[in-house]
C-alpha cells in the first residue's frame, strides 16, 4: 500500500475473504482517494481507472462488510459526491495501522532480503 | 502463502523488488514444491503450471539474489533433479517465519475484519 520506510523493497499485503473477494492495495488506495477527493470518479481518475471500474470496486467494498464503507451524497450541481462512512474511516485507519505494524515487525527480514538481492541491471524499469 | 491460523481470512504477503520483480505466494510455493519433489517439472505440475512457466520463475528467483536459490542436478536416468541451495533454504525459512510473524502480529485486526465482514452469500464460489 505504501513504500516501505527505509527500504528499497515494498511490502504488499492483501486479505483474502471467502468467495474470492480481496481487500488489498487497490481498494485501500481507492478509499484514500475517495476520502481526499470526495468523489468516486475523481478517485478513479487519480488511479487511472474507469468510472465503471471504480464504481464496481466501491460496490464490492460496500458488500464485503455488514456496513457500507462508502456513501454517495446526492444533490448539488455536480450530482453529489462520495465519502467514507464512519465504518469506512475505521477500516481505512485499521488497514494503515496493519501496514505500519507489518513493516515494523519484519524490518529485519526486509533488510536481509535487501542485503542479498542482486544489484540493479539495465533491464530494470526506471519507474520501479 | 498459507491459510491463516484460526481465521476464515487469508493474508497474502508479497515483497516487491525494484524492477517490477516480485517475491510472493507463487515463488514461495514453488520453492516448497521443489524442496518436496526434488524436481522443477514436478513442482510445476503440483501447481498446475507449465514446465516453461516453472522454469521461468526459477530463473527469476535465481537472478533476484546475489546467490542462486535453486540448483539443477545433472545426470541420472531422469536427467537430474533440482533442489534448493543453502541460501534457498534460508530464504524459504525466512519467508515462512515472516508469514507466521505477520499473522500473529495482526491477529486482532483479522478478527476485527472477520467480525465485520458480510456473511456468506450464494454467489460465493464454494471452493473458496
Amino acid at each position: 500500500m505504501k513504500k516501505t520506510g527505509g527500504h528499497e523493497l515494498k511490502i504488499i499485503l492483501r486479505v483474502d475473504f471467502p468467495g474470492g473477494i480481496r481487500l488489498g492495495r487497490g481498494k485501500v488506495q481507492l478509499m484514500e482517494f475517495i476520502r481526499e477527493t470526495g468523489s468516486i470518479s475523481a478517485a478513479g481518475r487519480a488511479m487511472d481507472m474507469s468510472y465503471r471500474r471504480a464504481w464496481l470496486l466501491v460496490d464490492e467494498l460496500n458488500h464485503m462488510f455488514r456496513q457500507p464503507v462508502v456513501e454517495s451524497q446526492r444533490g448539488g450541481k455536480q450530482g453529489g459526491g462520495a465519502a467514507l462512512t464512519a465504518f469506512g474511516e475505521e477500516l481505512l485507519a485499521r488497514m494503515h495501522a496493519v501496514q505500519t505494524t507489518v513493516i515494523k515487525t519484519i524490518d529485519t527480514d526486509l533488510a536481509w532480503l535487501e542485503k542479498h538481492r542482486a544489484t540493479m541491471t539495465t533491464s530494470e524499469k526506471p519507474e520501479d
